[in-house]
């Protein structure tokens, strides 16, 4: 079969119509005629909800990982595919960027205008925490391993194994396995079951030295209570590609601390997403045409 | 035979006393009584031209894998061991920092107070010239192998194979070398040959966007043609963990540059170097007492 997707809303961006005729499918202009929906904008479902009535059981490919603005229309009526891992390699790179400049100090001495004494410590052979197990993580432990990093994967699902990891454990063990470590990566999903995970009895239950990276979604921390904590230095530092509220606004505490570094949603940017969408939106509408199911499905139980 | 170390100057610290009878040997306090010097200030000789009058022929072991400070002292007369490759670990993982933090633009949004605009590019598949042969360029391609670099190592014998370089050149070809690197990183030891060499035409046929990171000598670089290329965007930016003059005083030109981040020759700290040191230590007594060449061997004619 040659796989006919409506690809929406607004123009059809070049580099997705080349991604469906590589992927052998054809481009069509209305859901009527529609096998598939390749839907482009990340966070505005606007329109959507239409296409879906005139498309009954079609299914949709969503840009990003996150799905949360969609979650009102993803039902077991059709396949959801989203972007999971897809932008896992830019994403995990600069969660390895900011542990690499929190262990280095390089956020403090790019601040100053003198020279000062010598810090910084060893990600080499450090003890990392990865919450969530998914896409990211796995890209990030790869990235790790030349550091021979001693590492620990919190997931829901503590019974799948995670390559390069000394333990995996469940959700519910996460004060015990941050406990000993340099630095907590935040990889996972954000949903009702993850909102506020990372509250004031996780970063006590830290190391005053570690690092917080998050390259999630704000919404996983207790923002308050981070700024709590890295006041009083319960833990070491902060590097967030991902806040809440989101963007964080002008005179938020967090932009004024010495020990928190702040990227605005930078994982993937729009240059590095296009080549990674378009070779997923391919991947798919071949797919589509060998008759398998799509990569990224969304579990619209667990809400990723 | 059981060496007997002499540990210099001042007071002995207690890891050193450690490392040399770990490595099978004793400690005196006589150089008339010694098979080794073991050096311990890193760049200031005074005292030890007076040992080395008492005990003729007696090698040297200096801490730094720079050895600047002690060339009029080295001769063929003793052989002269150094720091060669004991530091390469921490200090390959600042240069992957800084790498890190240029092209996911860290620096610039860890100055910010306000959200901003997606930026930043990819080391992945990245083209990465390392000008330098030794241990901390062999450890840094080590750490960016995940990365699928194309990696160009520029070195003074191009006919000695560099694992995982694409192409190995003289440096004479340099150049050449860099003119479509996405970063040049540097890690060769400061001598007459290289003082100066990354000079007004060398970043001048660098890509504009290309990053710079120095993690060798500050003098390997001419700092007043950086201050100029990359106030005039010849270049996209620089890390420096060395400067000339070192330390850089306050208020230079470097200090106040967008694109420039410096750090204090923080490489390895003395909390990193302690243990590493001690290492070397314990292995060239060890070889001493089994009659073998030292590691880390100074080279009288090529001045490291």
């Amino acid at each position: 079969m040659t796989p006919r997707v409506l690809i929406a809303p607004g123009e059809v961006p070049v580099g997705a119509r080349d991604a469906v005729v590589a992927g052998g499918g054809v481009v069509v202009d209305r859901p009527e005629d529609a096998d598939l929906i390749v839907w482009m904008t990340p966070t505005d479902p606007s329109g959507l909800p239409e296409l879906l009535a005139a498309a009954p059981g079609v299914p949709v490919q969503l840009p990003w990982a996150g799905v949360e603005p969609f979650l009102p229309l993803i039902g077991p009526d059709r396949p959801w595919a989203c972007g999971k891992g897809v932008y896992a390699p830019p994403v995990a790179e600069l969660a390895l960027a900011m542990l690499l400049a929190g262990f280095r100090d390089l956020v403090a001495y790019g601040r100053r205008t003198a020279w000062s004494d010598r810090t910084g410590r060893n990600l080499h052979g450090a003890r990392v925490v990865l919450v969530g197990g998914g896409g990211i993580s796995e890209e990030l432990a790869r990235l790790l391993a030349p550091f021979a990093p001693r590492l620990t994967v919190v997931r829901r699902d503590a019974d799948r194994p995670f390559p390069g990891a000394e333990r995996v454990l469940p959700t519910s063990a996460l004060h015990d396995a941050v406990a000993d470590a340099d630095a907590v990566v935040l990889t996972l999903a954000l949903t009702d079951a993850t909102r506020g995970l990372i509250d004031a009895d996780v970063l006590a239950a830290m190391r005053s030295d570690a690092w917080l990276v998050n390259v999630a979604r704000g919404g996983v921390v207790v923002t308050d209570d981070l700024v709590a904590a890295l006041r009083d230095g319960t833990i070491g530092g902060a590097a967030l590609d991902v806040t809440d509220p989101e963007p964080l606004p002008e005179g938020h505490p967090l932009w004024s601390l010495p020990n928190c570094l702040i990227t605005p949603h930078a994982g993937s940017t729009l240059a590095m997403n296009a080549p990674l969408i378009a070779a997923r939106t391919r991947a798919n509408v071949a797919r589509l045409a060998a008759g398998q199911p799509l990569i990224g499905l969304v579990d619209p139980t667990a809400g990723y």
